[in-house]
């Protein structure tokens, strides 16, 4: 083992940092490394927390950190949300009220940007919440914007998933139902001291009762919990009994039947995204030994070929089916 | 040339649909169909409508469609944003307003669901919207969830993006900031009759200016046009001036250098799509010929394995480097 892979399972905050560096590299060593720490996880907890831009999800993330530290649990955060102040693109309000938690030790938190890679943004978030369950945080949190494919894709991969919303989105509470309410474990309505919070939360009860009713879907326990995030963990806001639920579902995840077949589904998630994004790099260097495609762009605007012939000739030509 | 492909040329809906049907399964047919209706493609102008679930966007192509129509340009329409009533999604008030283009032999209108596949949505899109010019539809609108990275590189690939925002998001303007900004060629600031439209556009022309100082970003002329798209094409809805700012764009981008760079750049984009779409297939197949995974599953769960040695031993057995 790596003298690397010591310090990251010591705790070192550098080195992982490095790591988690080189592994957006895609450095055939870092990736060794997290072969050799994959071992040494499945101890965190991890959470994800979803939800349209200004639910205040960081705000939910900002008072659920608070609650694991009073329990004395180390908290690591991932942000994969473009708006998110974790990723650094807050707000100057929100950005004052991150900085309590830079100077906890027991907390760590990891940005991560969508970079426009073909691979996506699962990856790189699995690779992270790897090394950070190495580590032996605890709690791990996942801030993602929830409304694209790739961000589904890692809901699919935490254990409790949080959807966020907020009263008086009116009709466009028919949002949420893309694909959000498929994968959501807990349900919060942040903002509830808003107008229309106890219509929204009726709203969620009722499209979650004709989702047990498709033929498709098993019927799965889902708790709507009003929350007033900005109000931190005070009595009202709502925090406490968030965290209970998570519990709850906790609980339910890990023991029994449900709770097995959620890992392995888990598991699978992490290696479709794995194999994904190993196929990616092979196209993306596909691509950059085109030189970037530009005289491609030519010959098709040209008449002479069209993009599916060019494409499959680039993917024939790189790749070889194995006997 | 098939028959096929002469019927979908002569603009035969059926044709065209049982086509699109067999380009989602990939039927290799089909796809040499759209080899064939590729040349014939290049004459639609293809419009992007993005932005955040509640913006209005579904009531913004709603008003276009009109505004096409009465310049008696046949329009196709692609959904794949899910939350759209175009694609199924809608709420009652919504549907009725579609009804009148179903009767409408002008307006050719096709969902996109996402299917949760690895090859993501924007290869579907381009694929859709290549059928649509063939047949010779004029106007190609494209409506799409905004936020996630599928959806930013669907709005690569158009000719115009105009992205939709409401006023009162307060703060939370900021959640346009993420990748949205950078692919707006015009924004559009929808329910301006409410509260706070004129601080919005104020707020958008500050982010717009922030971003022309940036080093990597080079100054694009970017319009903010305010609608009330639920109007129609009332003249107070403004949808008259977003259409006009539209065909300002277009201008600039059929005419001098920057029309030819961003023509390429549509071409790179395009192949990339299909590149990546290619290898995902391919992975999809993998992992099917793994009978699902789960045996891969449980030596995972067992600590017999990793998933990424897994994942390097799935895409190594099915393609070895050409010499």
């Amino acid at each position: 083992m790596s003298k690397r892979v010591d310090q990251v399972l010591a705790g070192d905050i550098r080195a992982a940092s490095r790591l988690m560096r080189d592994l957006d590299d895609r450095m055939p060593a870092a990736i060794n490394a997290l072969k050799s720490l994959y071992r040494h996880t499945g101890k965190g907890y991890i959470i994800g927390i979803t939800g349209n831009p200004g639910a205040g999800k960081s705000t939910v993330v900002d008072a659920l950190i608070e609650v694991y530290r009073a329990r004395q649990l180390r908290v690591g955060v991932v942000a994969v949300d473009p708006t998110s102040p974790f990723s650094g693109g807050a707000i100057l309000g929100d950005r004052i009220r991150m900085q309590r938690h830079a100077l906890d030790e027991g907390v760590f938190v990891r940005s991560l940007a969508t970079r426009g890679h073909l691979g996506g943004l699962s990856r790189s978030t699995f690779d992270v919440v790897s090394v950070l369950d190495a580590m032996g945080y605890e709690i791990i949190l996942v801030e993602t914007v929830g409304v694209g494919q790739d961000e589904i894709d890692v809901m699919r991969a935490v254990y409790t998933s949080v959807v966020v919303t907020v009263p008086g989105l009116g009709d466009d509470i028919q949002a949420i139902k893309a694909g959000l309410l498929e994968i959501a474990d807990v349900l919060a309505v942040n903002k509830a001291d808003r107008d229309g919070a106890d219509r929204t939360v009726r709203d969620l009860m009722h499209m979650l009762d004709l989702r047990g009713t498709s033929p498709t879907n098993s019927v799965r326990e889902v708790e709507i919990i009003k929350t007033i995030a900005a109000h931190g963990t005070r009595d009202d806001s709502g925090i406490a009994d968030l965290v209970a639920a998570i519990d709850r579902h906790r609980d339910r995840m890990v023991s029994g039947q449900s709770g097995q077949t959620r890992a392995r589904k888990r598991l699978v998630a992490h290696v479709a995204e794995l194999v994904k994004g190993l196929l990616a790099d092979r196209a993306e260097a596909a691509l950059e030994a085109q030189g970037g495609l530009g005289e491609v762009a030519e010959a098709i605007a040209a008449g002479q070929t069209d993009p599916y012939t060019v494409a499959e000739s680039i993917v024939a030509k790189l790749y070889v089916d194995a006997p």
